[in-house]
């Protein structure tokens, strides 16, 4: 064997058990009690949990927003991601007038290849349908392996926005392919409306961008999202879900049978929009802004009762000095915060706190995202999987700050955020990544994950 | 006294008892048993009903739309209307942009006058809001008497159509002068989306106008409008609602005590879509189309429990030469059909057969849209009232042919639909304009009815 | 004319108008402007509204109960009843085992009849089927007059509980038959558990009424009694409605076209449970006890929508020493409140004070009562009904006290309530009985009414 | 090693995946990719799924019902159990006024013992407080391994039903305990009356079974049930819960995040209640009665929106001449029918059908009875667990047939049911006990397994 990993509490969506884990070929080969067996390695996990690495399936590395770039590249992005557990990321390229997926793709496959320091996927964001011909090239797009498209029905003015024919073209051919349609729900025009409105009374502090798109302007983008993938029957994945009618909504589609699935993120798990009233109010800009008190208790109810399926980062960070621009105008402030290395400690540290279950943590970080999207070697400690692995400390306290993360940005969110328990080490198809507080991976090891198509649920 | 109408059946929208009514200067002035006046004219109605006249609020004559104008005129359709019992109409004047609200209504006035063979009153419908110097003419519009608009959902191409936020801000500013929005649901883009493929397909026949706008595309628009009508706790109307889940939200939305008003047509309570697989099916073609079995009855189940308001006509025929332009092209076909002479026979007629009472049909073709549009003096057999009153046979057979209708257009669906019991007599300020089949008024009689902004209900 | 009403603005259910009343042989024989009428007697009531008396449908007169009798006879119950504006009130007369109804009724008319100073009918309370006898008996009942039943969930230890089977047993004769079945709708047994473990650990004050039956006891019961009729689709009328919970069943299944009928009463609509903190708590002791703030506003917004029908009193007073039984025990206190003379003074301030309409408090009082139960002669100022007639001055400022009520007992819970506007006159088919403070009427006046079975709404 | 079993599909209630298993002291020690090990026994699986034993935790063994005693004891029950593939099974011992709760329980399990061919555990059936007395017992029987009580709301005569009180302070105790508290949920008084009306009509076949107890009066019985759950927020498990109605109340609740858990029957699941107007009607009968159409769609429905988490049995077989009992009165029928043997070949017949994924078929016959009963032994092919393992073969064809079952029964409700694949060995704790048709195990070999409370689910 290649890794022995002893005497460790394994975790699985569904259950909790101490064995040992025996890797081959970066695959897991054994599990079970007292292997009698010899590997080049061994690792006493006595004490320590055992989990599946992370997906986030969320973030935005490298990209271009604002009049700028996010911060985290493609190998800051993942040697953050290895830092923080998650062994592989899916990024969002986004296609433009004109172009087409696969070259969408492909032009950033490229940058990302050499330098990925752990497993990496793309979704595939849509903007135009180039007059219908892009819709012939989403077959070729899920045989390459990219069975998930996303549409914004926001950012009209930055010409991302989609109408709901588009959308519905989107989901209809989405779902006759096999692959899963992505939403960023918002609605943009009341968005404008109150952002005019509060432009011109003077209003220009980050409460503002808040007020500018409060709970029923994501409720309504949710409600009317649902309402098409009910009609046509087609799956639909809502990302970064944070308003409590928008869950009710979903819960109930749900219940009646229907393929919607549900994605939040940390930041609207732990703050509330009252951050937007700080001093440092537009480093938490974001859009969908972080909502009241209510919608996040409806958020962590739903992750109880399984109505939240996916818990990914949205990560999108941008440095001190471009979300100063907005210092005195919202609407210059670039949306997006850092959460990449942050993500699993965060969840798990809820988990050890008795919010939720492991089991739950790792369901909604690694197995769901695996399932939902299609990564069938990835997402659990199970015989023939890949040996992406976490072990965690559930004794070690940890305190977030930006000097102790891994990524490129100077400031984070999270600063001053306390956690029970941390990982300890990280591995990606068998081989560390990360150990003991240090990056210790390689740029350009992390692999291209070419996915399988969905099939129904049963 | 002027008028005595002797032991009639006088129906209010609560009670049915048998009186005497004495009108005088065009008002009710008395209403008792066995009245020993003196009065220049005595009906005896002794076996009739005696009911307020009818008010249709929803009407578009003399309308430009596709290409054509549509078949009624002021003369002709509110004659036609005075042969039907209703004593009011309800025309629809459009502004257009650059345009005033009170330019666009004293341009129709100035037509309308002349020719109004009873009385009459305008909504505004507003396409655009002249960068926002529209919303400051809505107090001069609500104190000139015209205290409702309407916005449309659809009609993106026929630069009809508003936005969510100009609706927004149509809903709020009506809100703030105490008149109240009047909306036509529909979703543009899934239509368009649906034309276009249905047109690329050869599928040309008037089945295809029904299947390109079903019951989802009207259900998502009413859904959204409830949905920004109950984030502002805004008065809302929606026009000719003929779907079974918009009519659910609406129930749940006043359930929950917003002002949400429902209005529904004759055509959508006794025909289906099925008409539209007919030879003639594209004189039915009207915009939202006929719905299905499950929808008409989710309709008159509302009736019964009071989520339905009113049932106006959305009167606007056209010729049948005009109709043909869509043999072969369902979208040539030029939205509308008749009804303003049926709409109280119909009603009454279903009274007539026990499938509602005559109080519900009072109540929704002349209480209720008094009530909701701020007709002080109208709607109701009370003392005080203009005596707009219809006396009912209900024992006279009728059966619809466009050959005992007093309009301009040459066909009507309604041809061949029997009813059960029929008006005699009109009056309208206690004027005969319409005896035993024949139209008895005077162009130039109606009066312009200015309106009262509204309150809130309790 | 034998009497004319001048001037007063008249309201009914659903308008309010300024109009003249003339009455004559104790009817409303004309009603109208500036009636150039002779008569009798003549009343300005210019500034003052003219209303239709209201209805106390649930009063338990002369009611033997807890060892004792309620405090108020037919003689001093209905003279309260005047003096508060309540032109006819409905007992309770209760049938026990080997009785039949008839035999109970008349027993009951017997007393009341030489006492009554306002008209006056009875619901039969069912106990017992007498082994399916009695079933046979409903029949003569309805033809009698008697055209609704009601039955207990609870006082399963006093005999007068009915199971699940003998209650459907009843909603399925009274719908046969045409008549309407009432229900109190609480569960005995958790009532029961509650009480044993109080008493058990000395929890005995009136706090311990409410704790022994607070909101979750009757909402079970109202589901409950919604779930049979609705199964059966028998109608249905809820007593005495005091819970959030039962007011959304209800209104749900009213949606749903049930007739489910609700009734609540003035003290759940004034006051909390937390009167039952106060040292007085006793006094307040009524079955279902008064509830939580939460369920006094789902029961204002359930008059605003439509939910709540009927607004009584269970009007069942006991004297203090008869209260202060229960002391030391709040299973000793006599259950019941009084309430008949401050209804409708009561229900008529929230109007004057914007928080309802006056139509909807006549319609709740007098219309809905009179419509629901068959008094078909009753409940609206109409030409041809009787002229039960209320004078209401909604200047007047009033103070409640039991020194200015006109019961026999000797406390009241709304002691010290302050009232804006007051009756000033109470006409009972025509005659006086209530003037400025005094009770001017004749015990004996006051006459059976016999209903009409019901028939289905529309 | 004792047994290794090569090559198989191993199933989870989360996933599929071929490894090997190794048992070693009636433990799964190993599950990996083609194990290197030495085993006393070797079992080539490929091509076949490696299934956890099924928990049937519904069943009656030697229970005495209507004058006779059910037609499996414990020993032919297990046996039957053995070659269904189930290696646990869970009786209703039930306790009688005056008895004690381990009293009960241990009358029983000295039956057991010596006959058990499975491992096995019992709930008790409380029918009697003893006047408080044995709520004192709760806690005994939770640390004696007998963590689940159940209650009947029916079988009123047969002194069995408990009322509301009752059941609630079961529920309180249970929960207090970390307990949880079954339910036969139908409402008898509803039954009663439906009985007494058909047999004096002469309606006495087996389909007026159905009729004296249809949809309604499950449904009741469900709500109330669940109203009282959530009022003390105390977990509740529904058995053989068969209605469309009782499935959304359960849904709702499971929602809002209340520990409601649903079990139902593969009768349910197959049959409809057309049934009942077989000649052999009376077979089938069993209560609840097997309902409609629709409500057998509800439950397939529920089964894959994760409402419905356990099917089990309520195996009560009776033989032929019993149930001629009631040829002419159906009352005299016993009620139940045999279904040990045929619960996991039925569900993972669906499963190979497509209907359901193989995982749903083991979390609901496996994973969830363990875990929602306090088996951690049991219910999961994961390393640690005992080794209670079916392997199942996809491809063999099955036609279930009174003679090729292992149970005492001579007729059952099941002949002639097409299965697709089967069951080909069954182990329990590593012992092989069914072996290709045959039972080849011990009786007394099955173990009593003392469960753990149970602890809310996160």
């Amino acid at each position: 064997m290649d890794l022995l990993i002893k005497n460790g509490t394994v975790v699985t969506e569904s259950e909790s058990f101490i064995a040992d884990i025996a890797v081959k070929d970066g695959k897991i080969a054994l599990i079970g009690k007292n292997l009698p067996l010899e590997a080049k390695k061994i690792v006493n996990a006595a004490g320590k949990y055992v989990l599946p690495g992370a997906i986030d399936v969320h973030t935005h590395l490298a990209m271009p927003f604002g009049g700028t770039v996010s911060a985290d590249g493609y190998l800051s992005g993942t040697r953050a991601a290895a830092c923080g557990g998650v062994t592989t990321v899916f990024d969002y390229p986004m296609q433009r007038k004109g172009k087409g997926i696969l070259e969408t793709v492909e032009e950033r496959l490229k940058m990302c290849a050499p330098q990925a320091c752990v497993d990496y996927a793309f979704h595939c964001i849509i903007t135009d349908l180039n007059e219908g011909s892009l819709l012939d090239e989403f077959q070729a797009a899920v045989d390459y392996g990219i069975t998930s498209f996303k549409c914004f029905f926001v950012y009209k003015k930055e010409g991302m926005m989609v109408d709901d024919g588009t959308f519905v073209k989107v989901l209809l051919k989405a779902k006759e392919v096999g692959a899963i349609t992505n939403l960023h729900a918002e609605n943009p025009d009341i968005i404008d409306m109150n952002i005019e409105r509060f432009l011109k009374e003077g209003k220009t502090s980050a409460w503002y961008h808040y007020l500018s798109r409060p709970e029923f302007v994501e409720a309504e983008a949710d409600k009317r999202a649902i309402h098409w993938a009910k009609t046509f029957d087609a799956p639909l994945y809502i990302v970064h879900l944070a308003n409590k009618e928008g869950v009710e909504a979903a819960a109930a589609a749900k219940l009646e049978g229907y393929n919607i699935f549900v994605e939040t993120c940390p930041q609207y798990l732990e703050f509330t929009c009252e951050v937007y009233k700080r001093e440092d109010g537009r480093n938490f800009v974001c859009s969908p802004p972080i909502k009241g008190q209510e919608s996040q208790d409806a958020l962590w109810a739903a992750i109880k009762n399984g109505t939240v399926d996916v818990v990914a980062t949205d990560h999108c960070p941008f440095q001190s000095y471009e979300k100063d621009w907005g210092k005195d105008d919202f609407t210059k402030i670039p949306n997006g915060c850092a959460g990449i290395e942050n993500l699993y400690p965060y969840m798990l540290s809820k988990a050890n706190e008795g919010k939720i279950t492991f089991n739950t943590a790792v369901k909604l970080c690694a197995t769901n995202p695996a399932r939902i999207f299609g990564c069938t070697d990835k997402g659990s400690i199970t015989v023939g999987k890949d040996a992406d692995i976490v072990i965690y400390d559930p004794d070690q306290e940890f305190t977030i700050s930006v000097d102790n993360m891994h990524s490129d940005y100077d400031h984070t969110i999270w600063e001053g955020v306390k956690l029970h328990g941390y990982p300890v080490q990280t591995y990606v198809r068998g081989e560390l990544v990360y150990d003991h507080g240090n990056f210790v991976g390689k740029p350009g090891f992390g692999k291209f994950i070419k996915r399988e198509p969905r099939i129904r649920k049963g």
